[in-house]
């Protein structure tokens, strides 16, 4: 689930993991952007979809350049493949990278010196982005599925985004629903991290909101009217 | 998500809040009566349609009168409106003003210094009214969007107060759904809202029922019988 | 929510508690057993929907001499009524006895002084059992109002089982759906009820799991093998 | 809902269960195989279907020794029937055997004396495989009862898998949904221990965070940059 108890991690691969973060995750967001181009525009529009080719390729080329060079960073060799699973599965599913988003915050945070957010806060924050990313991408992925399939439910994107929203949140109303069956496992991972995910941001709103309620009851005791 | 952490509150701009919370709040639901009139009337009944469009202008204008109050007293400039956030949103969709009815709860009791309820008490009640009222006003404007679009599903109001429920729930039947765009993003909406309100109902059900139970443990070791 | 921050109790109210509990409850699934045999034989047993109707009706009645005895000895007079919320709900809509049944667990347990489950089973007992008596008894109501409903798809009383359990779980399919008025406003409320008393159960057994789990931990480090 | 509190086990029991947990699973997982290959293979198949009956019928004998003989070594008669009500109810309905996985987990941890995961990490993966498990048993035995039957939904085993994801995340879309009384009770089942074990995933994924985060914040306090 994690790459964190992976021992003494060397100062070079520290720096390193400092510096890449940033660009690391702008090439996410350009990855994301280049496949939203190439699955949105329209077939004839050959020239937008060769640059939404180009930008997925691109960036998929730096994640593994990023891959390998942590991989000879950390001294570890092979071994490096099974104790950093979510890197490794990141790589190969870089629609998956939006979980990785923690990372980005925590760099960014590390540098500015702001007052941070309150630790409920923070988690429903990241588990909130995490979600809406994924979701964005599962949606994108079915829509590129789904379109031109017989018997479908989804004919637009707005259609794939609906079907998005009423997954995350587990209500399911059955208008619009993938039917063929890459879009059902798509759809079946989005319902396992999606749960997941919202379960930590409905737990996390909860103990919030608790937190403020009793807060308030400790500073009015000493009568403030 | 809170304009708590807001440093040291002037003293003027608090007894404003303090005075003005009531009013304001009895102009939220003044607010609510008047959409419900402008959407629920029949096109016909111009006489209630121009009252509920009255009502809903005239509430708005003190919405923003408060809101320009309050600018002005915190001494912030506008550093006031990124700090305020919920505030701002609140202004601009006025529906989303339940979401402010904590502060009421808390100007009432501080003043009649009643015995309070429990913390896990007060935290239902606020995220169940809190639903609830959210909940409304989304089967209000859903119904205003859906009513005449074509292969909708959601007829009358009734229609509209059934799809609410089934999804602020998250059951989701699907017998009731919004076909429109701005439907459906009021949709949306209201399932991001509701999915926290009511994971706090729950959670704070579930810790009340977890603390009765212990305190029982508690009483009856004595031998009561 | 409850009754219990209700003041010192006289003795004599307590001790009709103790004792009046069981019988209550034992009335209760007569009222319930009544009721299903009212609702589920056919129009032409006459013989059948009668005692049904006797056992109702008569049950009722004890929950009315029991209201009364207990507003009687309470000593409060009419303050009864508002103080005692959850009593006065149960009396008028006595399907809701089942929120009741915590009472009797308790009684019982207090009479045998067999050793108690842990905490959070008898957490998710109670909410289980309020939980499946609820359902059974929507279940009973959905179906008397439903059957014969023009464009109904819940027929039999095996479709409105099915109904209330997609309900209670949130899962809602949407093939068996209430659309009478009435039916959707018993549908809302259970889906209500059950949200919060599932929820205690899913909490409950979280716990529990990780309690169990941590005791483990606990148990083996001294080298078990 | 567990056998944990049986009091004093038998020195001869404990080694039993010691030595006879990693066969027996092994046997469950062939007596799943059996029954996968018996539901899944062509009529026409008869080799298949023979091969996967006789796995399911070896292993189900396997299961009743494993009992008989617990239920001498134990010394309780026939009380252990009742205070292993778990053992029972998995006995006669083996399908649900992934509910005792947990045993194996620890049987192999015992062995190895690797590092364990941590709590949450472990409550994640018992409740995740066990609810893959279940979900799979459900699939299948749904598909058994449901494929052939007038008006069915779920013609083909990924309909079936499609259910079960859809059923244990309690999304319910309800494009796919058991028809027959049989399926409709296996799926009633699906619900109650899904959504407990979910809720158990969820609720560890939530406090797996909200420790990360402040395992986080105490990291970086000292200053890291």
């Amino acid at each position: 689930m994690s790459d964190l108890p992976t021992g003494p991690v060397p100062d070079r691969l520290r720096r390193w993991e400092l510096y890449a973060e940033v660009p690391l995750l702008l090439a996410s967001l350009l990855f994301l952007a280049g496949y939203a181009l190439f699955v949105l525009t329209d077939h004839d529009a050959r020239l937008w979809r060769d640059l939404g080719l180009t930008l997925v390729c691109a960036t998929w080329a730096l994640f593994v350049v990023d891959y390998g060079v942590r991989l000879h960073l950390s001294g570890l060799g092979p071994r490096f493949v099974p104790t950093h699973g979510l890197d490794t599965v990141v790589l190969l599913l870089p629609l998956l990278r939006p979980l990785r988003v923690v990372r980005l915050y925590t760099a960014v945070q590390t540098r500015r010196d702001r007052p941070r957010l309150s630790l409920y806060a923070r988690v429903m924050a990241y588990a909130g982005v995490t979600a809406v990313l994924l979701g964005f991408s599962a949606a994108l992925a079915v829509y590129q599925q789904e379109r031109g399939a017989p018997g479908t439910s989804i004919r637009t994107f707005g259609d794939s985004a609906w079907w998005a929203c009423t997954t995350l949140t587990t209500v399911g109303y059955g208008d619009a629903v993938p039917v063929t069956p890459v879009g059902r496992i798509i759809a079946a991972g989005l319902m396992a991290c999606g749960l997941a995910l919202l379960g930590a941001v409905t737990g996390s709103f909860s103990s919030w909101l608790l937190q403020v309620f009793r807060r308030e009851d400790e500073k009015e005791p000493p009568g403030d009217v």
